[in-house]
C-alpha cells in the first residue's frame, strides 16, 4: 500500500497504514479507569488528532514523542473533524523513516547561500579572525547543522535551511550597513552576523521535528553560541596563531547582546557600535520575513488587512490599494 | 573693542562689551527684596553664569529668554569659577546680532547633501508622489528650513544642518534597505524618510538658540509633520493631480508610527512594512550618530570605555585594543 | 415572506431568505480542495455562523465583508447549535437593506442631546471659539456625524448615537468642573470636550457594521481630530475672523492629549490644566457607562459580583445588599 | 440509593439521586425564550456539567451557588463528554450534606503541625509577645479556622488544612533563617510567619467550596490581618498587659509588606531586616510547594519537562536524568 | 532682643538668638576626630544650614530633630550663601515655642469650610451612615486633627488646614459627580470622600515640622484610616445602631482603593463605581491644586512655561496668550 | 618621612609625599588651553581631589587609573575642602606598593571560611559531580582568587575576602533550606552556591582598586561563570571521569538564571527547584548583609530611620524601641 499522506485522508473508513511523527502524546485514563493514548500525528502536508484505546503505560512510554511511529489503523471522525483510530502502534525502524515527508524545507539553495556567506567573510581581513573563519570551514559538522537547522521554532525561518538564509540575510544587510556608516568595524559585524544564532544549532531540535532541546531550553542560544566560539578560539590558538583576549571578549559580547535588552533575554546590552547595529539589522530581517509571510499566507484577495498578528502588534497592512486592485485583475481575468 | 569670545575670557577683572544669547534667565530676590537678574550667557565657544544687581521686573521682561542681549560689564568669580557681572544691559538690535558668533553648525555641505537627497525623491515612480516632490522643492521657505533645522535639541545632530544630514542618512540607508529587500515599496519608503522629521522645522526654534518651540511642546513634530504633508497634498490636488486618500493615509502612517512604540510617543505602531523598516533606520542613525559623536568626544586617549552614557545605558567601548595602540603610537611619536 | 430575524431561528429546516450582515467571512477548502464559504451572518438581534458549500473565489470576492448579503437557505445544526445553510448568496442592493434591521441604537434622543450640547457650546465667549462654534453647526454633513456615530466599536456607548450621548456627557462634567474650579478656562475646556472623540467619525464605520476604517487604523482618531480641526479653523481664517496660532495649538493639545498617557496613544502629555482635566472626565464618563451598562447586564438577580471585568481587571460590585434584596422582593412578588 | 460520586458515573443513562455542590449556575433562555439552568456540579472526585430544562428564576435563584443542592436525573451526553440532565432539584438541607465528600484535605496531619507551630511560637520572649501568643490560643475559633482553611482557591496549598502547613512551614524556614542571620529578630519573624496569612481566614471561603468571601474582594487578606491582629492586641491591653504602639506599628508592617512589592498588593515595602525576610520566605514556601506539586502531577514517565507552567514562565524540569531513569526501572519492573 | 525671622537675616554677623525648628540634622566629625553638628533650621520664613563646632554625642541626642531648639550664634557664610554659626543651643522649653512662627497655613477659613463638610454630610441617609456621621463630630478631637493636618508634607495642599480644604474639595466635586452620574450612591461616595485620607492625621507630623509618623512609614494612611474607620464602627455598634458588616467592607475598600492602582500603594483596585469615581475625583482635586499652585509660584512675567515639573512630568503650560498680555498690561502700568 | 594616610591630612600647607590609587583621572585645559590633570587620589582611609597643573598627554597616559602613583605635593584647599596640589608624579614601582594600605578588607577570617565551604562541598555525594569539586581545590589560582576577589563593586561584601564570605554564606543558607525542603538536590543547590557569583574573580578587577574588567563589561559574571565551568568539566571528562552533558546544562543554569529575572540580567529563568531556592538564597544574602551594614553605618544615636536608601527604595527602620533606648543608655552611662 503506497504511503497517504495526510491531506489525502477524506474518507471515513479509510485504512491508513504509515509512518506518521508523533507531534504529542497523552497518556489519559477513561471514566472506567482503562489507559487510552491521545496523541497528534504529523506529517509533512498536516497534522490529525489520533487516539489508541486499551493501551498500556509501557507502550506509551515507548512510542517518542517527537519522534516516529508505524501507525495502522483507520479514518474515523470526532468533535467534527477526522481522527486516526489507532488500532496497532510501535517505534518506527531508523530505515522506515524518509525524513523529506516530515519536514518543512526553505525555498532557498543552500549550496548557493553556503557560497555566498563564504565570499563576505572569506573577505574578513584580521589574520587572527581568517584563521577563525577558516576553522568554520573546517569544521564539517558545523557547516552541516549550519546548512539544515531552522532560524525558529515558529516565529521566522521556521524551516530547514531557516538559520543560512537567516544567516545570510543578516550578513549582507550588515554589509550594506558598512558602506552607509564606514566607521564600523567590518570584520567585526560580519564575523558577529555569522555567529549571533549559530547556538541555534544546539538549541533547536530538527531531527524529526522542530522543538526545543534540552540545551535550549537550560541555557539557550545566546550562551551556547559563546561556548561554540570558544571551542573554535581554543583550536585557533592551539595552532599557534595569536588571538587576543580582547578580541575574543569583543566577539562574546556581539552574540550576547544582539536581543538588545534583558527583557529579551541579553545578559549584556550592546556597548559596541557593531552590536547596536547587528541587534537592528538581526530584529529587522526577522520582522520582515516574518512579516511577508503572514502577508502572504492570507488568503482573502480583498481585504487589505491581516488579522491580528501577535508578533506585531495589531493587524498588518497588506499593502496599498493598487497592489490590490492588481490581485483582482488577476482573479477577474481567471473567472 | 573686538568681540571677546566667551573661551577668551579667562582673566578676572576683565573688561566684556559685546552681543550674548541669553541661554537662561530668573528673576530673583536678595534677602533685602531687592530684584537681581540670575542669567547664562552663551556664544559659540561656550556659557557663563552672569548676574545683575539692582534690576527691575520691566528690564527682566525686555531681555528675551533665547535672544540677544548687548551686555557690559566685566568679569568675576562666584563657586570657584567665572561669571559676568552685567553693569548695563538691554536688547541687542538685529544689525548687531552675527549669527554665525552664536549657532553650532554642522559639518557637512548642505548644497551637497541636498542635492543627493533631490537625486533620490526625484526617482520616486508614482505620478502623485511625483507631484508630492516637486512640491516640495517649489516651496522655498520649506527647502530652507530643512536646510538649516537642526535634527534635535540635544540627542543627536544637534547643530544648523543636522536636520538634512539626518534625513540623508535616512534615505540612504532605506534605499540600501530596498536592495537588500526587494519587497519594500521603495517610493513609499523614501518618501517617508524624507518627511518622518520635517515636522522639527517648527518643533524646534533655531533663529537664535535651540529649544522648543510652543508648536513643539504642545503639538510635536510627529503631528506637524502630518499637517505639513495635508497642506501639501491639498495643493497637489489643487492643482489637478489625482491623490487617493488612502495613499494619504498610509503616507500620515509612515511619519506618526516612526518612532516605534507608543512609549516615545507615536500615537500609532507600525503595521506597513515599510513603516516597520523607517523606524528601525532612523533609530539607527540617530543612535550611531551619537555613538561615533560622544566616542570621539572622548579625550583621554588610553581607556577603552567612556564614561557612563544615558542613551545607551552604559559606558561605550570605544574600540578594539589595536586601534587604541595606533593612538597611543601616535602620541608617542609626538613625544 | 416576512423577515425572520435571528432570534426568530429556532427550528431546524426553516427556509430563510433575507439580508443579512456578513459580520465575518473566510475562504476554506474542503480536503478534496473545494472551495467553501464559512460566515458569520449578523442582523440586529443576533448572530449565527454559516456556511456555503461549492463557492467560488470570484463569489467571495464579491460578498462585502461588513457589507450586506442576500441570502437563501435553511436553518441547520453544526457543533450543538444552529448555523445557516446557505444555497445562494448575492451581495444585497441598497435599496434591499433596512439599517434599523441591523444596527444597534443608543436609548437617547439625539436631538434633545444635540440641542443641550448646542446650549453649553453658544456660551463660549472668545470671538475666535464662538466663531468656530458656528462653522461646526453650518457643516451638516458633521452635525450628522455626530449624531449617528458610535463612540466606540465594543468599549463604551457602542450603538449609533453613542458619540453624540458620550459628547454631551463630558461637555456636562466638564461644566460642573469649571463650577468646582473656577480657575479652568471654561472656554477651552467646553470645546475640548465637544472635539476630543470628533475624529472617531472618521475612525470608526458605522454605516453598516461597526468597525474600524483604514483611516482609522493607519492615522487614527486623535490626528484625525486635529485635521478636522484644522479644517474648520482654516474656513474661520477664511472668513476674516482672527485666529490665533497659539489658539489653534492650545486646542489641538486638548485633542492630542486627552488619552492621557503615551501607553494609551497620545503622543503628548496634558500639560495644561484644562488637558488635565478633560483626560478625566472622558475617562471617569466612558468608565461608568461601562461599568453601570455591564453591572445591568449581568442576569443573576442574588449574586452581588460579576464576572471578571476586562475592562477594570477584576469582578465588579453590583452593590450594596440592600439594593439586591429589593431585587429579590420584586422577584418573589412576581412568583 | 447508595450515593455515586462523579468518578463513577461513567454509563450514559444511569439514575442520579445525590447532592451536589454548585460549583456555578447560569441562567439562560432558550430561543423560545424558555429559562434553563446550566451549571457545573461537583463533588470530591470531580467536576460535571449539568442542564436543568423548564426552569423558573425563582428556583435558580433558591439554589445557592458555592453551595449544595439534592439533584434528581441521569446521566446524559453532550458535546463529546457526559452531563447531568437534572429532572429536579431543590437546596440540601443541613444534614444532607457530608463535607468530606465535597472538599479537598490535605496530606497532613494538623494536630501535630499545630503542636509544632505552638513549640515555636511558645518560645517568643518578649512580654507584650507572649501575652499575644496566649492570646491566640485562647481563641478556639480563630485556632479552629487556622487548621481548617486553605493557603489559597488554587495556587498553592490549595486544601483544606494548607493554611496551617504553610504557616508552619515559613515559621520553620524563618526559625532556620535566624540560625543563619542571627542579627534578625526572632521574636518578631516568627509573630510574622504566624501572623503574615492569617487573614485569609477571612478572604477565603471554605466551609463549602473554595473561593473569595466578599470581605476577601473588597478589603484582603493583608488588611484583614491587621485587623484581626488590632483586635487581639486591644484584648492584651484590656488585660493590663502594655503593647507598645511602635511594637503595633511593627507587627501590622510585617503583615503589609509581605508580599514585597506593590505590583503584588503590599501597601508598603518591606523595611524592616524581618519584613524583607518574612516576603522571601513566605514566597518560597509557596512556589516551591507548587513546584513539586506540578511535577509530581505530570503523569508521562519519559519526559523531563512539563507543559507551559503558568506560575513559573515556562516548562519545570522534572529532574535529572538518573532520577527519571529510576522511574522508567520501576515502571519497567512492573511489566 | 526681637525675634528675627529667617528672612530678615541678611548681614553677616548679625547676633542670633531665638528659637528654631532643627529641620535636618547630622552628627560629624572632623578630620581631627572632633564631632561638630551640622544642621538645617526652619521658621516660617525660611530655612538656613546651620553649624555647631564642639558638639558632643549628648547634646546632639538631646536636640530634637524635627522639634525646637533655642540658639544663640551669629550670620556667618558658606559656600556662597549663609550659614548660622551656633555658639550654644539646647532644646527649646514648650512656653517658649509659638507655633504660628513655624508652619505654613492654608488659606482657606477651617471653620466655614467644617461648616460646608458638616453641612453636605448631615444629609447622608442611611440610618447607620447617620450613626457614623454624629460619632465623627462627636470625636473632638479627631475634629480638631481634621482642621489642623497638611494633606501632604510636599505634593499638594503642604500646609496646616490642608487635609479639610482637600477634603471638602473632593466631597464637593463628588457631590456634583453624583448630579452627572444620578446612578452613583451618594451616601457611600460622600462618606468615602470623607475618609479617604483621614489616616493622614496619623501619617503625618505637623505638630512641629511637617514629616511622617512611624505609623505612616510602617503603615501608611490607607491602612489608619480603615483601624480609624472600624473604631467609629466598633462604637456606632456598641450604642445599639445596628451596622451590617457587608456595609462596613464597602467602606473599607473606598479608603483602599483610592489611590487606583497597586503601583500608587492601593492594596485594592476599585471595584465599585464610587470607588472608582473617588479615585478620579481625589486625583484631580490634589493635582488642579498643585498645578494652579505652581504655576502660580512661577515669578515670570512673560515665559508661558514653567521649567520643568516632576509631578507631572513636564512644562507647565501657563496659560493662553491673553491672559500673559494682560499681566504685562499690569506690569507696564506700574512702571 | 614616613607615610600619611589621608584621613592624617588635616592642616593646610602639608607636605606630601607617598604612594596613591589613582581612582579617577581627567585631562582638562585651562581657558588659556594648556593641560591640567584633575584627579581623586585614595588609599584605605579615604579620598581627596587632586590637581596638577602643568601636566601633558603622555604624563597623564603614563599615569595608570585605578593603578598606583607616586605623589610629591602638598596640602591645599578648594571649594571649601582639602585637595591635593600635585607638584611631580610618576607611576609607583612594583615595590613601592603596599596594598594593605589601599583595599577594604573584609571583617572573615579566609581560611576559616575556606575549611567551611570545603567540608559542605566535600559532602557532595555523586562521582561526577566530586570529581569536579577536586578539579576545584586542586586549581590554586582558582583558590586564592575566590579567597581575595570582593562580591561586588559597592553593592554588598565590597572589600577583599568578600566573595568567599557570600559565597559561604549562600551556601550554608543552603544547606539549611536542604533540610527545611528535603525534595531539593542537595548536591546541585550547593554546587550552584558554589559557583553562582565565581565568575566575579574576572568580572572585577581588585588587584588594585575595586571596578570592572573588560571582561566584566563586555561578557559578564554569569557567562563568565559559565565558561570557568566548561574548563574545569573538560578537564575532569580529560581525566576519565564521565561526566553527562545533561548534568553540565543543569549547573549552567543554575548559574545563568541565579539573577531570577531577565530584568537582572538572566538570560534564563529558573526553571528547576534548586535554581529557583538559589536566586533566593542569594538575593537574601547580599541584601540581609547589605541591611544591616547600611544600618550599622548610621552615626545618629537616636533616629529609628536611616536616610533613603536606593537598594530597598525607602528608609530602613533601625530597630525596635528597646534597642534604640538600650543604645540610648549606653550613651547615657557614658557621659
Amino acid at each position: 500500500m503506497p504511503r497517504l499522506f495526510i491531506e489525502q485522508l477524506t474518507t471515513p473508513g479509510q485504512n491508513i497504514e504509515g509512518v506518521f511523527l508523533v507531534a504529542e502524546k497523552d497518556l489519559r485514563t477513561t471514566k472506567k479507569g482503562a489507559f487510552f493514548i491521545s496523541a497528534k500525528m504529523r506529517d509533512r502536508t498536516g497534522e490529525l488528532p489520533a487516539v489508541m484505546w486499551d493501551a498500556t503505560q509501557a507502550l506509551f512510554a515507548a512510542i517518542p514523542q517527537g519522534g516516529y511511529a508505524l501507525v495502522k489503523g483507520r479514518l474515523g471522525e470526532y468533535g467534527g473533524g477526522f481522527q486516526i483510530t489507532i488500532e496497532a502502534m510501535r517505534p518506527a525502524k531508523e530505515n522506515e523513516v524518509h525524513l523529506e515527508e516530515f519536514l518543512a524545507v526553505g525555498p532557498g539553495n543552500p549550496e548557493e547561500q553556503l557560497a555566498r556567506l563564504k565570499k563576505l567573510l572569506d573577505s574578513i581581513e584580521r589574520p587572527a579572525l581568517r584563521a577563525l573563519v577558516a576553522a568554520i570551514w573546517a569544521d564539517e559538522a558545523l557547516v552541516r547543522d549550519l546548512k539544515r537547522a531552522p532560524a525558529a521554532e515558529k516565529l521566522h525561518h521556521a524551516y530547514l535551511g531557516g538559520l543560512l538564509e537567516h544567516t545570510l540575510g543578516v550578513a549582507e544587510t550588515c554589509e550594506a550597513m558598512v558602506k552607509c556608516y564606514p566607521k564600523l568595524d567590518r570584520d567585526l559585524l560580519l564575523l558577529g552576523a555569522f555567529w549571533h544564532d549559530l547556538g541555534k544549532t544546539r538549541e533547536l531540535a530538527y531531527a524529526q521535528a522542530f522543538g526545543y532541546t534540552d540545551a535550549g531550553k537550560l541555557v539557550g542560544h545566546l550562551v551556547q553560541g559563546v561556548l561554540m566560539l570558544d571551542g573554535k578560539i581554543a583550536a585557533v590558538r592551539a595552532s599557534g596563531t595569536d588571538f587576543p583576549e580582547e578580541l575574543a571578549n569583543v566577539l562574546r559580547h556581539l552574540i550576547l547582546a544582539h536581543h538588545g535588552t534583558h527583557e529579551f533575554g541579553s545578559p549584556k546590552l550592546p556597548m559596541t557600535a557593531e552590536a547596536f547595529t547587528l541587534n537592528h539589522v538581526d530584529n529587522l530581517d526577522a520582522k520582515l520575513h516574518a512579516f511577508f509571510r503572514d502577508v502572504a499566507a492570507d488568503a482573502d484577495p480583498v481585504r487589505r488587512w491581516t488579522g491580528f498578528n501577535k508578533m506585531f502588534g495589531g493587524s498588518l497592512y497588506k499593502g496599498f490599494e493598487e497592489a490590490v486592485e492588481e490581485k483582482e485583475k488577476e482573479l477577474e481575468g481567471g473567472l
